[in-house]
């Protein structure tokens, strides 16, 4: 039976309806779904993505008037918000940040696309640094949209890298009579073009630094976060959005 | 000082606004802009792309009025309009269907990418049969535009492989120092890891074949195309389309 992996380069290449019902992987390497990805690994309660920063400080009184220590993270172009407690750092995600708290998180690009995806069937947030888990999550799927977040309307050369090595790991690896979309094609060359190679920290690194979310970590002065992205398979964990709750958990295979 | 080269996967990721003032290269390589490059090379007088049936029709009339000899051109959903001369075949663009008359042409894709150009400051089309005419047009040029025509709002991998032909002969070859968009570094590694070299004909089309675009043209039986497509630099000519005038004849460098 032809099992279909698509990658959409962008947002605005498709829409909430055309993803209703399937299973779709939000990838923003640089940085939300790596530093949920952190967040969930130091012990986050939830990440409750959100869109604005009057949705997210209103979220944060909900919570507080329901007894839950909250945190709130994210960015605005790149930075911490003034009031916000953590920004968009994954270094700032750790057990003591964030372990048993509930984490509302705004930023530009990442949540936006997450919850682009209220009517899919299952989300998932996807990494370099929960790679092989990922794909294991992904195993015997029919149907698979691995949907990158880019920045406002540019195509982000660090999203398409993982979309790639996604299609090249579970395209080449596992069983099944495969079409891809072009999309897909293009990001698997780009991916052998560029890094090709899981095993090696370094070519992937240096691709991360020339790529639009790389200059930007530069120019911003945290370039170590780029570091912390290209850490191939730093976690055993891939963080789930669902819709209903709004809620991001650690997916569980049924 | 810094040369800037841009590709855009799809029409709908950037506007007319957005290309205003700039020098844009059109690229639908199955089938307009091949189909074009070989009317001119024909001998056609000119090409004018128009968007509907209806303002083809209209500009037929027109150009009778004046005493032009007119063939009518193009296609919809991949095949000939039932009352048109010709298809959008590049093999039924001959002397003797085109010799030193008027096309008028109406394709889904490609003619509406060039209209999206109507405020651009230099329009030129590009295809694999004129690739190094082009890369010679656009020598010396401080900012070049590659706007991949793609299949609705489906980015097509036979037009991403040329976008990614020139970055990597103009950005290897040509002297500067090169800005690149991420689009740009994405599809110079899909033509890499895809074809990569210029010499060989059958890559090329291997890979035209497994795109979107040669899948529709074999579903079509029209096989034969894809091949014409491949035979790079068949023709020392490249197409421009003047927005005031609305006619495509061949580029005259200043």
């Amino acid at each position: 039976m032809a099992r279909y992996l698509n990658v959409i380069l962008l947002p605005s290449l498709t829409s909430a309806d055309q993803l209703a019902g399937r299973t779709v992987v939000v990838i923003d390497v640089l940085r939300a779904t790596t530093t949920i990805t952190h967040a969930l690994a130091a012990g986050a309660r939830e990440v409750l993505p959100v869109v604005s920063l009057a949705e997210a400080r209103e979220e944060a009184d909900h919570c507080r008037s329901e007894g839950s220590e909250v945190v709130l993270g994210g960015e605005r172009e790149g930075l911490k918000i003034a009031d916000f407690d953590l920004g968009n750092s994954p270094s700032e995600y750790t057990r003591e940040s964030v372990g048993g708290k509930r984490v509302i998180f705004t930023t530009t690009n990442g949540t936006r696309t997450i919850r682009l995806c209220d009517q899919a069937g299952l989300v998932l947030l996807g990494a370099f640094v929960n790679f092989s888990a990922l794909c294991e999550s992904l195993r015997g799927m029919p149907q698979i949209d691995l949907l990158c977040a880019g920045t406002g309307n540019e195509i982000t050369r660090e999203d398409v890298l993982l979309a790639g090595a996604v299609v090249d790991e579970i395209g080449r690896r596992e069983e099944g009579d495969w079409v891809f979309n072009d999309q897909a094609n293009i990001a698997a060359d780009a991916w052998n073009a560029a890094v090709g190679d899981l095993a090696g920290g370094d070519p992937l690194e240096r691709a991360l630094r020339r790529s639009r979310g790389g200059r930007n970590m530069i120019e911003l002065g945290q370039d170590r976060d780029i570091e912390i992205a290209a850490t191939i398979d730093q976690f055993d964990l891939v963080p789930q959005w669902d819709p209903s709750t709004g809620s991001i958990t650690p997916f569980q295979a049924v």
